[in-house]
């Protein structure tokens, strides 16, 4: 009887968070709040006149797919090769790979492109051109590449102001039959900001970017029919894209504590928080024990980094509400201590063992890692189905 | 085509990790190592004359549990119910759930024990033992209970000392009909620590508390048969157990570089690494690109707190060597940035796309947990099986 399985939800259509029936730890999905953050990103990029291409690498579920896309078809980025298999198979078909290329992995990328998806890889030196040369001669197939550049310094991507390299990497792969498709930037280190001011800034040096390389492309005579940049907190605060055509932006759907800190969401409109148990008490400590430990929430501590340190995460009650100053102070494998912060004048909630809580977490993208499924809820908070995800490489 | 499942490798017996074949990042698991940690770890609890509970909730494989377990039966500790359902249906009959029972996952641990497996709960309150007569009455099942004794104020359990509280929950349970099967703690404080005699003097902690519990619940007449202690380092460097019946501990199947930093394990002994790629180069900041970032790795920075830093994880050539001073320094989601230590004199290996890297992780129990599968190395460093492991709840 393992009871978090979808099978266990067909049976019971309408799951109240009360019901002993649910085992915890588990996933929750506010399908509200989820929609919404999707809506307010699309109509944003709308207005700014350009595609929008949702990064599928936090959700890694068809269904929250089919909610962010624009089109069931796509476009949308993704992180792993299996993403691309799971994603294209369900009908998405106009996808890129959003991890520099080795040689190693195209043929998996042939045999995916065979099945009729169009998936586009990205490259950042000549060395990776060259293995694209070999692929296109060998699979007979004219792969879409696009190159990467460096918006900010933050990992990989060609300097925006290299043209020779660009160029260079462009020529080769159109040399040797290969489709040059565009430009993809990434403001990486737009994560590390917490004001809109700077975040506009590192909208706008991305955009430059982006603009800057195309140009460069264009004026030696190269195609560069897509200008693709993204980070939620660009894609939030982005004033101007000029030049720009596609935006990609992934853990904005659900949200997240780390998020709140950069200013991209509010608390209330994250969408993903974890079911938890009460397990124990130290009551001379002030803690309260439950059964979300690092294994359910992920051990990422990103909001140590920032204004707020929200420890392993903010404890809300079955509402969704937090407690006041109640946050996940510490976690090992399976428990997790839940406590008031430091200097807190609050009391303790009166919460016996069995009672359930709910878990804000730090970063979305690492805690629904952990799990298999999303149980998703209606507005009453009550669950009205489970939606699989797949995880791995 | 998803190549890194179990049905690959019985394609391709015995692959190279240099082969193409080999889809990255992936788990490897040194076979030998594993072999060596666990033949120690026995031999060490044999002169000490006390019975080795292996904790399963490092490794979460069958394969690896039949390595570890003095029988294939057991005993055996594990950190969640579908480990017990897992294990239980693969033979594993003596098992205790790790972490404090709450009522709502009684129907599921008799569900198990109605399938034949001896799976036996842990608790450390009265109201906790309300629940257990409960469960007795309605399943006619005289449960198996351990009291959490609290070693050293890591987490849970009841205080040694509170003779009270341990009698009352002894009594309670026994009168409706459940089985007081013995104690169990854990010296989680441990790992904090980082030399030899301080974690001698831990595990003689460990063994006092367990033993004064032990006593308290015998003088009031009540049975205690099990007097069940364990943690990696405790168990590692225990001297005398006189009076503790077994043993527990797990992540020393594996040891990782937190545990290196402990003293538990040495370095090159570490069974666990990760295969990743390379996928670029940022040449002007001696960055060296890889396809494992968190994701492969996880969000675990344990080290950070330790004297030497590991970042997310030592870099190693394809035979397990470390490279002089190189070290993940920083991770994104599938991007890993590879560096030389702050400081060093050493020089970036020559490492171009497509070549493979191995990294030794900071915490063997994270890093697993993002995998599903082992990769399992024999003496020359070649895969020769692929072990399945479950995660989830």
């Amino acid at each position: 009887m393992i009871a978090s399985t979808p099978e266990f939800f067909r049976e019971f259509p309408s799951v109240s968070l009360d019901s002993d029936k649910l085992q915890t730890p588990c996933l929750l999905l506010d399908e509200g709040k989820l929609r919404a953050n999707v809506k307010a990103m699309k109509t944003h990029l709308e207005h700014l006149d350009v595609v929008f291409r949702p990064h599928l690498k936090t959700a890694k579920s068809i269904d929250v797919a089919r909610i962010a896309m624009t089109t069931p078809q796509g476009p949308a980025m993704v992180s792993t090769l299996r993403e691309a298999e799971y994603f294209g198979r369900n009908g998405v078909l106009d996808l890129i790979y959003g991890v520099g290329i080795t040689p190693n992995k195209l043929p998996r990328v042939a045999a995916i492109r065979t099945e009729g998806i169009d998936l586009a890889i990205i490259l950042d030196s000549l060395e990776q051109a060259d293995a694209i040369a070999t692929y296109v001669s060998r699979f007979n197939d004219p792969l879409p590449v696009f190159i990467e550049v460096d918006a900010d310094g933050h990992r990989s991507g060609v300097n925006p102001h290299d043209s020779s390299t660009l160029i260079a990497i462009g020529k080769h792969l159109l040399s040797n039959g290969a489709e040059l498709r565009g430009v993809v930037l990434h403001a990486g280190e737009s994560y590390a900001l917490s004001n809109p001011t700077d975040i506009v800034a590192a909208a706008e040096a991305e955009r430059i970017a982006a603009v800057t390389a195309a140009q460069t492309l264009r004026t030696a005579g190269l195609p560069c029919p897509i200008v693709s940049v993204g980070s939620t907190p660009t894609a939030r605060y982005a004033k101007d894209l000029s030049g720009v055509t596609e935006v990609r932006a992934g853990v904005f759907m659900f949200g997240d504590l780390y998020q709140a800190g950069v200013g991209t969401v509010a608390v209330n409109e994250i969408a993903l928080t974890v079911l938890s148990s009460v397990i124990g008490h130290q009551r001379s400590k002030g803690w309260i024990l439950i059964d979300a430990g690092w294994m359910a929430m992920s051990r990422d501590r990103g909001t140590a980094k920032q204004k707020i340190d929200q420890g392993y995460g903010i404890v809300c009650d079955l509402n969704g509400q937090p407690y006041a100053d109640l946050i996940l102070v510490d976690a090992n494998q399976e428990h997790g201590v839940v406590a008031l912060r430091k200097g807190s004048s609050a009391s303790l909630p009166e919460l016996p063992v069995g009672a359930r809580v709910r878990i804000l977490p730090n970063h979305a993208c690492a805690t629904a890692a952990q799990y298999d499924s999303y149980h998703v809820l209606n507005s009453s908070n009550e669950i009205r189905t489970v939606w699989p995800r797949i995880n791995g490489w």
